[in-house]
């Protein structure tokens, strides 16, 4: 019979399916920490066409999301399906005469996530993700304001990648970069009966309904660790900038692909 | 030479132990369901000298916590260490002359939460929970606010356990009963050298600081799960009451003890 | 750059690549129940050109596996990363002339292995997999001898989807349906610009150096089990067949694709 | 009424105790690696009354268990309950005129285990452990036989803090010391209204039915790592030793208690 569903398993139904096409919506709370990469590490990341911004910037993300799907309901219901967290390293690139974001990196918790995003060129591994979260009353943990420590790290392969921390010391009119930064992506999806790849694409995410909250800044920390089986620790950091603390909320009504 | 910490493993700093003495602070965001029990089945999970009220109600309660330790400002500052979700059963009890709480089963996705709970008496056994949080932005998750459904769910032993929903109609002036019960728990630890425990004497805690945020309510739905390891489903439960969804505050000083 | 790598992430050196092409090599440990299924059931499962058996027999598969990968020495090094344990169904079918096997649920507990799986055309997903593991001395767990009962189960979202055991009678000279049925997988990759798929084709795997230990057999119990998520309780199933534990080994060094 | 129960939780009929009492039964397969400690480091894990071995002799074990419980049959039958992996550090240490071993930090990936080691006084945490299991066909893992390489490590709080090898040489009439010291525990509960601990003593285990496989030996490498919540990179390695590879069984009917 005809099988239904946007990714596997495919059944009668569609149900079973992992994945559901766009839109998506996504409500998170971001920790991000910017810094300074090597240069040359960076630049072994990118694929051709792409440069590192002269100034070497680039930027740790870590995000406990809610997400929802048009096409199925069950992501926005099932607290187990729809929300997880991932932290992300985003570097500031030039490509042509337009400056985006690219994620070399990238660790979630939570299988729709890791699927969803290899559809659309995230380069999303599963790892362990923790986020101190603010509370509003009693001393059992920290508050969104100036003095507080919002920590975060990422463990991959049972070793730290990420370690980060903000101590909030005020607010900022500016966005983060890491948050406004078009991510420019690379969906690739291998053949099995031939070397050269089935799918190979740039992807550019159509992105909507984007909004943020107080962005709530201070000074940062940020320890990026080895494993055997990423390659991150070579970015460094060199410095590590400023520290950020926000909600941000967008939607991703699909891509633009272009040749890889 | 002497070995110092409140539990294992013990070491010349005493900073290798798991836990560390109260106080405690709890800061948390709660969804809880009223429901009615089965009179035996709720007896049946009593020690001698409390029996359920007369009716029969009884309470499920999620609760995703930040804590914080004064002697320990790790759990703090590490959101790994001081964050964890639980979900547990508190039947309402007469005990002697006053209404108690008395929780017979109780998850926790937290080791330093296991054996901080075992400690007072809380029989807690490692489990999986979910739990709506609110979203202030976006579309990604569901608001705090009229005709928003929170959804939370609890696995144990690769069955589900408890699943349970709000959907929010209103607030409320009082706080709900599983809130506000004292709680009376078992300290059971067995010795290894003859059948009578080591220890094994009821406990109520000392508690501090407590606070409460609005308490919004709704309609609910419950339904309790059976394993090879657990005796819930015999709860029933006999019908279902109310839910809430509030934020919670509170602080552990210590505890009194009495003969079990 | 030329970024290197035949899954993301791509890198310079492509080390950060999860999955590295065939050949794959594989040694397991099986337990294996066979039934029959609800023919209705079992269609709605299958893509066109596929019918079940007449018989309407299916299997169920357990198996902890060992692998390694010609080009990542990691694989067979790191436990963590080649070992791993997966559940799944394979339904008995006719596609044109020939018996073939449709696997339309699997769960894996490692991300090599998923995404591996779903290059195949495995429609894996995450899940927890727990299987007896026999020993050769001591008390402590079950020999691979007549009445040793070998165990297995499978959770997804928090649900048991498979429980199923085999207790050990005797040998068998012939092999199980479950390891013999070449299987035909769809593999399938969406477009994120577009609502045909990107990848959508028939792949049969090029197996090679097949082996297999003594195959124990024995009578056997199933049940399969509902979530949200999955529809593999509609199979039944309607009568459950032997039971099988044994060795079973063999290669991955590519495959043939067809249109779907 | 009389509730029932060797630990919690208690109920009427006791069959939701996470730990019934002994006799338990181990079978299990052992990676293990000897090294030297520094002195200084040994001294301060160990409480007063041991003192470390002149020659300053250690062992890392990796252990991949299979339990059974006289009282509780469900141990042996669910793989997901009696099976567990764990890794700990033996000090090979005087006590008096005897040689004995001290375990100052051990992990271990189960909630029964943790617990039933910490009635005993072995100080568990939780972590994840991963092993090499041998196979015996194919070419997805590594034999039992000269020239393999048995890999083996351990993750705490997201940071490696044991990682070893043990590559095959040869095999030995002897047994490892690992293996056959005695074990000196102190059982450790605190109180709740008091300072003091509720429980302080020594332990040492009855232990019977002692069998152990083919003694496979080798050259060996160890790390280890630093985390927050542990002391165990102070120890060293200062040079390590041989390796060992072996299946050993055994049960435990007890334990003697002495004051700490």
């Amino acid at each position: 019979m005809t099988l239904r569903g946007w990714t596997l398993p495919q059944t009668a139904t569609g149900r079973s399916a992992i994945v559901a096409p766009p839109p998506w919506h996504y409500s998170g709370e971001i920790i991000a920490v910017d810094f300074t990469a090597s240069p040359e590490a960076a630049a072994a990341l990118l694929p051709s066409g792409m440069v590192p911004v002269p100034e070497g910037t680039a930027s740790v993300v870590f995000a406990d999301w809610c997400s929802a799907s048009d096409h199925d309901p069950r992501v926005l219901a099932d607290p187990a399906v729809g929300q997880y967290r991932e932290a992300y390293v985003v570097l500031h690139v030039i490509r042509g005469d337009k400056k985006v974001g690219r994620v070399p990196f990238i660790w979630v918790d939570s299988e729709l996530s890791l699927l969803r995003g290899q559809i659309q060129g995230f380069p999303k591994k599963l790892g362990q993700i923790a986020m101190t979260r603010p509370v509003d009353i009693g001393r059992g943990g920290v508050r969104r304001q100036t003095g507080s420590t919002f920590s975060a790290h990422a463990t991959s392969h049972g070793r730290r990648v990420l370690t980060a921390s903000v101590t909030l010391d005020g607010s900022s009119d500016r966005l983060p970069r890491a948050a406004t930064l078009p991510l420019v992506h690379t969906r690739l999806f291998p053949a099995i009966d031939r070397p050269e790849p089935a799918v190979h694409e740039l992807q550019l995410g159509a992105i909507a309904n984007f909004e943020c909250g107080t962005v709530h800044t201070g000074s940062a920390t940020l320890a990026l660790g080895a494993t055997e089986y990423e390659e991150i620790e070579a970015l460094g950091p060199v410095s590590v900038g400023r520290g950020y603390v926000f909600s941000m909320a967008f939607s991703v009504t699909g891509g633009k692909v272009e040749p890889a």
